[in-house]
């Protein structure tokens, strides 16, 4: 399987210019993809939850549902009847406003309601949101089915993480999907640094367009000049990193990150092993293949931690997200999403300029998860879904190879702890 | 429902008069037994592993088809073909000399194989079981076989345990099997003491039919005189001492098991859980029953050293293995067993004599499980069948009401480590 | 014991206009305050650790010597002969590049070299200085015994957490020194707003005095318009926070913040405690102390989740450093710093304008410690100094009552990890 | 330092044929006995704390005197005013029928009260227990005085197990003691198999003699043939089975030991350490030995597991404390005890018979360590000196190179949790 290159979908999920018909059909449409990813799946697979950070795939297809019923049903539908009244606590994920919740790691024992039952709720809920979107939504409702729509792609992405986990947790490290990834070239051009001169900056989301509250509000930065590397660090180089003892040299590492290193014994990314002939493998959705074939790929699920200790060997750094959202803000959305479901990042072309900038793997950026200047959460239980999180995480952008193409934004934040690597994160270096 | 008593078959699971025929009878029976067992379960439900002592039940299915093919199969039909290769070692519990074994706590994460694929491999052993049965068993894998049988029934108790953990775990409790659970009575006879005389009596299995290693060599003890309990301590006396402060007083614990109440919060035996009226419910495997109206039942699912700080409580103490043995070797071995389908302790009738020696519930002796004067573990992988779990761990007899009828004698040995609670386990005073 | 307000030393622990002698003058005086700190303290005491964050006092007597000896001497004074071959080792904190080191927690099992021979150690050492200063220093060898000092200052303020917290784990609550603290007054000014119109700021430190690597460069930054109280916040106004039941309201608190409440069981800062009366009283270094007789006190031995929180209650934010440095970079350096030797923060002056700023407690600020653009650690070895904590730590400003003053600087930026709260920390709100 | 044998002192610490006088002189030698014990270690040594089981020395010196105070003087002698009202409880080690204690962990905090204070206390009650006795000690007194003498001797025991581990954990490895040892022999003679027949024998302790509760009641227990080796295995045999991969066998190992082993990263016995030739060294009081040099002495520090895993390879067991009982009660108290200062165990004598019976290291047995039949606690608080850590222990037999000689008996029951070392423990095979 080759990597088209999909298109982000202009007017995606965005509430400017929506009449109630054509959000009807968006909402369809992401209900439908988020069943379309689990088509693979046994009722069995998605039971499984093989790390502290991921879910089993039978709970993201109900707690995306959860969030419809109770942030807009229960308040914008009148008569309005839950599927079942323990859902409502049952599948809160941490919405302390809303309910008490059961731990995170008892989701695995989710074994009843079952998979059909699930279904049925997710059918109960969206039939109720078609007539409450055919009765035309209040203002306050539309914004929050967009919201809900988006919140439901940031699932998709994460059932992606949370699947690949389970079948590499799996002594048989079966694929989630057939059909092997072939990279078409192991030729990637040499590293072009793209030159920024700085200066009085605007960072953050306006428009029309439908945008997450960390992103506003929108708000001067100043920059200092900088250059961007023009593509994402490949496995081919990483493995250099790995041969010039990277992973043995405390001095290329943070503090934090050293002391992970050896409490967690890491030799190389995740999901990286080796065979028997003691040749690196790569485990991926699509199952494990030799590193030599895709040593042209960005290098993916690395936390923090590596990426900056990469860069440190390098002579680079990593980029602030400013920098990251200024040499963004005027390129197109191109890359490998989701859609393009080959489910793992593609190599740079060999073009000149910037590019990966989108799709492949989110990009580890220098900056802290932090409220910009001003920032104010959404009110309500709402409020607790971006900004509790502000706090020992650093921002990540662009995108990743399991990312729909239409949610991404130059403006979005995503936010990972540095130590963390089950997520599809890559690194682009930046020079000054 | 209400509970029948069965009597453990006579003629159980013996090597001792075995034709080829009957053997295969049996080995058809209990393998059905492990099926039966699972017939309430969904694909889901054989997922859960909710707490560290617990497999999912899909691995219990797996696990007793493996022995079959690892220590019959493999060496005594020949030209047999193994189901599938990575079964070997996919499906080892703990046996290191016959390969490699996943991490316990990854057992959740085999969503692969399929059940579906599990139970073809039950079907794939059990039709080259039949064939080598039929053939005629060379004398060893008979003895094999009859082993690997009281292996499936261990299996088949210890699903009952890990299935009542999973659900439990489900905050929604649900019930493993409906109808209720009543009890004719809540009248229970005064305990009465059986006294024994003690002086110099053989303890261990003797005889044609089997046993595992621990039971053996039969060897000579002596004994100061002793008294058992008529009857199982109650719920309703259990009640009693944890409203006598049984909980709060230091005085009345082992030093560990001190340790434990107050690391682990407890306050009642496990599964015992507080209503919104704040009335005690018990959660069986048939759902959630008022605490009130079981009250004469026996009290199940307490660690050692509870049972051990109940009897310091009363003035008593938990009887020895030994003595134990001595006072069961004569009794009928009736009592409520896997097969009565309640699947929980019954009262004790209002009759003279001692009872509820067998099912009910695993009587915590004061006994460390070490090996018999002579004790030598069977030769090869088999040999890691008892031996090396002889450490920090007491010993207990007698069954249980999810035991299998067939599995239990009076020289039985279980053993368990002093904090667990998962399993069914109870009371039983001795005094002297 | 009144609060006297000690003006920094004018001129301080700068390599700007230095000769010679005036160095070795602030070599011995900062020297000799560490000697002074530990003088209520016996060998007994100095053996103490008794957090992961702490050390004895005694290895604070080492290392701070073993600076000197490894960076310095080791390097400069020609023919140096090291007083003991394993203190090369054995003391280092945390600098790979400079050899091995011995677990932090091994600090405890230091009962040998004993504290006369580390007093020895610190004889030769300070000798050898002398010998050096007095022969001329290389100006690199300058730098480096400034940069010392400052390190030595470090030390002094650490070893008051330290041993607070070490008299704080011994249940005696024996005091560090005699003489009670008294407030003079328990009327506090209502905190004013002090504006600040923002746009583009210079942020960093310049000139010629000294400075640590992570305060440069100075660089533009630019400001949206905000207000800072003008006062620090007091234990009154935080009991206000305890009594709405701030630590019972998860709304309030960042998540990682809440799931730390709940796991360290946190109803109240470090160092308070109910008395037998259930009354709130407070350790200080001068033994423990009602809190209601020093209400107007600020608030200290917050973390930041709990300074967060606070803000968030009050319908405030914390500010950033930029805003902080800004606001402060006029200001005289007065306040109660560690000569005062009251060794607790003290209450705000009933005067109008912006006070608190230095001195009493370091004032958590909402900004992650990263480094600035452009930031370049100091080449070799002390690089490790501060560039490899840049992670998952928050910024704090100003200083403490601990503190020496000639320490503080404006541009000073202190880190720690957000739940931490052994150090001298409080709350300063911001408002935009 | 070549190693004296030192006789058990006929007529030591019993409570038999007391008067007062001789009473009094024994309680002035054992505590005495103690301090000369700390006569190497400065006040610093004696506050570290290493491992979880240990408590710093100062500890020790006043638990000892608390236990005196609290047991003794609080209840026998009127008018007696406590030293200090807060070592009532802060001096508790595990009594809660006493008071409140603190947690263990603390006791490395008690800087205060200062080792100057500690030995007053002791001074203080010797001198109110010299006036108790002087004025006629009660019966109940009497039997408590001699309690508390052998509950000292334990401390002592234990003070040196704990500065050993302090002295260890010390990177620079202090030896406690000058002096080196010398083995007189590297000869070893053969193991003899030393037989008994078995039978119904009398365990436990008569006479008038001193015992703790849990050498009675003295009573029955039937014994198989069995027989004794010699001597105790030594440090060469032990080489053996490390060279022969002992700890990379799972089949010679207890579950529970196989997965410490892995879980440890245990490859020798506690104390063993390979010098920068990569050769054998061992850690002892009187600091680093060549492996080489000591290879004829018993090996030490094992834990249960080793010791069995030692036996398992050697085709031999353990033997059961009962069989150990029977073997050495006709046996001379002879061996190394404190007494003769060399405080490591010393090569067997090459004679023939059961030698190294006493003294050396004390003897792992296959017992666990239970109540005997008819066991009862002493009554109050002191019940819980012995009885409630009957449960995952192992007993152990004969007494180490740090026992006072006085102090050991036939019938003594030491125990041990499986998976400890720190304390002297070696290995007795037995065989049948």
């Amino acid at each position: 399987m080759t990597a088209p290159v999909a298109e982000a979908a202009a007017g995606g999920l965005s509430s400017s210019s929506l009449s109630a018909g054509s959000l009807g059909e968006q909402f369809c449409k992401v209900r439908q993809q988020t069943l379309t990813l689990c088509q693979p799946l046994t009722p069995e697979d998605m039971m499984v939850q093989s790390c502290p950070e991921a879910s089993p795939a039978k709970w993201h297809l109900a707690h995306t549902t959860w969030f419809f019923e109770t942030f807009i049903l229960s308040e914008f539908l009148s008569g309005y009847r839950p599927f079942h009244p323990d859902f409502l606590w049952l599948f809160n994920s941490y919405y302390n406003a809303v309910s008490d919740q059961p731990l995170k790691k008892l989701r695995a024992s989710f074994s009843r309601p079952a998979l059909d039952e699930i279904l049925d709720y997710r059918r109960h809920v969206e039939a109720a949101m078609q007539r409450l979107i055919d009765g035309g939504l209040p203002e306050e409702a539309q914004r929050r089915l967009v919201l809900g729509l988006h919140h439901e792609q940031q699932h998709q992405e994460l059932l992606a993480y949370d699947i690949k986990n389970a079948f590499w947790s799996n002594p048989l490290h079966p694929a989630y999907k057939v059909g092997e990834i072939s990279v078409a070239t192991q030729n990637v051009a040499p590293v072009q640094w793209i030159g920024h001169d700085g200066g009085l900056v605007e960072i953050g989301h306006q428009g029309e367009g439908f945008c997450f509250d960390n992103e506003q509000p929108r708000h001067k930065h100043y920059l200092e000049p900088f250059a961007l590397a023009s593509r994402l660090a490949t496995c081919g180089e990483y493995l250099d990193f790995i041969r010039a003892g990277g992973y043995e040299r405390p001095e290329l590492w943070l503090s934090e990150g050293w002391d992970t290193v050896k409490a967690q014994q890491w030799t190389a990314p995740l999901y990286w092993f080796r065979d028997g002939n003691d040749d690196w493998q790569l485990y991926t959705l699509r199952g494990p293949l030799p590193l030599e074939q895709i040593l042209s790929t960005p290098v993916c699920h690395v936390s923090y931690f590596e990426a900056d200790a990469f860069a440190r060997w390098a002579g680079k750094r990593l980029p602030t997200e400013q920098e990251w959202e200024i040499a963004a803000s005027n390129l197109p959305m191109s890359g490998s999403f989701l859609e393009t479901d080959v489910l793992h990042p593609m190599p740079a072309a060999e073009i000149d300029g910037l590019q990966q900038m989108f799709g492949e793997v989110w990009q580890w950026t220098a900056s802290a998860y932090l409220g910009y200047p001003g920032f104010a959460a959404l009110p309500g239980a709402l409020g607790e879904y971006n900004g509790k999180f502000m706090c020992n995480q650093m921002v990540l952008r662009g995108g990743s190879a399991v990312t729909p193409a239409s949610h991404i934004r130059s403006t979005y934040r995503n936010f990972f702890s540095p130590a963390t690597r089950w997520h599809f994160s890559g690194i682009r270096l930046a020079n000054r």
